[in-house]
């Protein structure tokens, strides 16, 4: 589809069609190896006989204060998040800071000071940093790249290949809280009291679930593009029918409400502290209550199951009963997000 | 000195005074852990009992393209570099893109090719990357982040705090090719076919100098500020009097006529492919073979020593014997050259 483009568009960016095309055709053709085709959150490998875990993530996020966080404090939980779905324990991040030439100190200030307090509570520390000024007009204020470092003490392999039929879907908690957030502030709704980013780091929720000892498949934080697009991309790496049900995907009402007065579906819009999860059929009671348990987990659900197909599909029963397939999104859905 | 600014100038990335201030004065003590305290080229930690360090680069260079290089294979370059000085062996780097809407898909295509041709030729995998757009004018053209990890075999600990009364110092090469090569392309003084950036990997050639044996106390990559501000930072924080020669320190005679043309001093312009190493004054010969033995080093020189002082300074001996303090430079002196 995008044979014909010679151009970026917001699209590359919105984590849908455009995003994979371009990973898929661009940077894992030309960069080719392993751990980059993997399409995971996160590269894993061995050091010194030690499974590690390395991922990156730049935030762009606008506006850069939202309720239920800031720029700081999501670029410290995004990537703490993505060491923790490759089963790992978040250790030691790094920062790397382009500044726009006039950007306020103040503001700085602020703004590392929220990510030192993120780090604190996610138990890890940003170890090393770069900074770059560029001058006026050539960066939007600021963007901030962390990556990070954490250990696998777990033994399996979480992958979209570990995908099984009969494994359950579960989601950590209500979906869409993060984009809606975002989306209140920009469209001055009003409804900003409400309506809060789920932001958090979720590596402690993560362990409480492994510590909990049922085989876990695949996790995948719901970022960009939201769970339609995760669980599609997952389909489709597994090559296996996913099916989720509406009704059983948690959504709070306000989300709901936003999404109806501006014509998003909270099924693509992103969360920042919520994951998707995959586990054999008979362990989801136990991988309910060990999510549940955790204060990120209380709204987690139960809401779909794998089951063999001749090709990988996500499948909504919606809530009159029938079934649709969910492709991944084209167009962006609400750009700079994250 | 910066106390009264309240607004970011292009002066906090210059890698001088204010850059130093902005990472003293905000980032440490928000942040504060002994790892970014080391002011080093990357963070040092154990893991599973296995030495690693950990270094972020974002890449911001204007132009893009340049003699001798381009930002792609300058993002591989000057995070395996940086890994290097740490005296580890560089294994695993992330990629974080910015792209503006519109960038030229050609365009990336190169860059990204940049990347793994540099990359394959430092022997490090690109194993984890993200991408993320942001709209027309928010961002110019593109920037990358780079992260990598390393695993450090050699025993001793390089850092400041390892230098020592009695210690030489030397250049792996001429000083300032790639700040005069940048300089080139935007001045259009129509020496570019002489001046061509010096951006390399020097992991092999740390690994040759380590190999080799001596004890080797610090090493820095001469970046941002040139050698001047590398070494002056050095002084100051080993709390020792640097003394260098200015009639041994090498430069390139095209990159000397540039500097006159345009009234800049070779000693503040950076390199992208030439570090500054402390050894004991009686290991001096050895490194400096072992330097000369590698592509890279052909032109290394010992260029001065170090002694006891009472506060740590940088003391240059100029061309017609008189000594003269080299302070931290303040002003922006090339913005964009990384």
């Amino acid at each position: 589809m995008a044979k014909h483009l010679d151009r970026i568009l917001l699209e590359h960016g919105s984590g849908g069609l455009l995003s994979n095309e371009l990973v898929a055709e661009t940077f894992i053709p030309l960069l080719k190896n392993r751990w980059l085709a993997e399409l995971g959150d996160g590269a894993v490998f061995e050091i010194g006989g030690t499974r590690l875990c390395f991922s990156t993530d730049t935030f762009v996020v606008h506006p850069r204060f939202f309720p239920g966080g800031d720029i700081g404090s999501l670029a410290v939980h995004g990537t703490v998040n993505d060491l923790a779905m490759c089963g790992g324990t978040p250790l030691y991040l790094s920062a790397g800071f382009v500044l726009e030439e006039g950007f306020p100190l103040e503001e700085l200030e602020r703004i590392v000071r929220s990510m030192a307090e993120a780090a604190q509570r996610a138990g890890v520390v940003v170890a090393t940093g770069d900074t770059k000024v560029v001058p006026r007009g050539a960066a939007d204020g600021l963007f901030i790249n962390t990556s990070g470092i954490g250990i696998i003490r777990c033994a399996g392999t979480l992958s979209p290949r570990s995908i099984r039929a009969g494994d359950a879907v579960l989601v950590s908690g209500p979906i869409g809280d993060h984009g809606a957030a975002i989306l209140c502030v920009r469209e001055d709704v009003g409804l900003t009291s409400e309506i809060r980013s789920d932001s958090a780091p979720l590596n402690g929720l993560v362990e409480r679930v492994l510590a909990e000892g049922p085989e876990i498949h695949c996790m995948r934080d719901v970022t960009r593009g939201g769970l339609g697009t995760i669980l599609a991309e997952l389909a489709g790496q597994s090559g296996l029918r996913v099916t989720i049900r509406e009704k059983d995907i948690p959504v709070r009402e306000a989300v709901r409400g936003l999404c109806e007065i501006l014509g998003f579906d909270p099924l693509f819009l992103a969360n920042e502290g919520c994951l998707a999860l995959f586990c054999p059929g008979k362990d989801a009671g136990a991988v309910l209550a060990a999510m549940r348990s955790h204060e990120l987990g209380r709204e987690a659900a139960v809401i779909g199951s794998v089951s063999a197909d001749t090709r990988g599909r996500l499948i909504m029963e919606t809530l009159i009963g029938s079934l649709r397939e969910v492709d991944l999104p084209t167009g962006e859905l609400v750009p700079r997000i994250c």
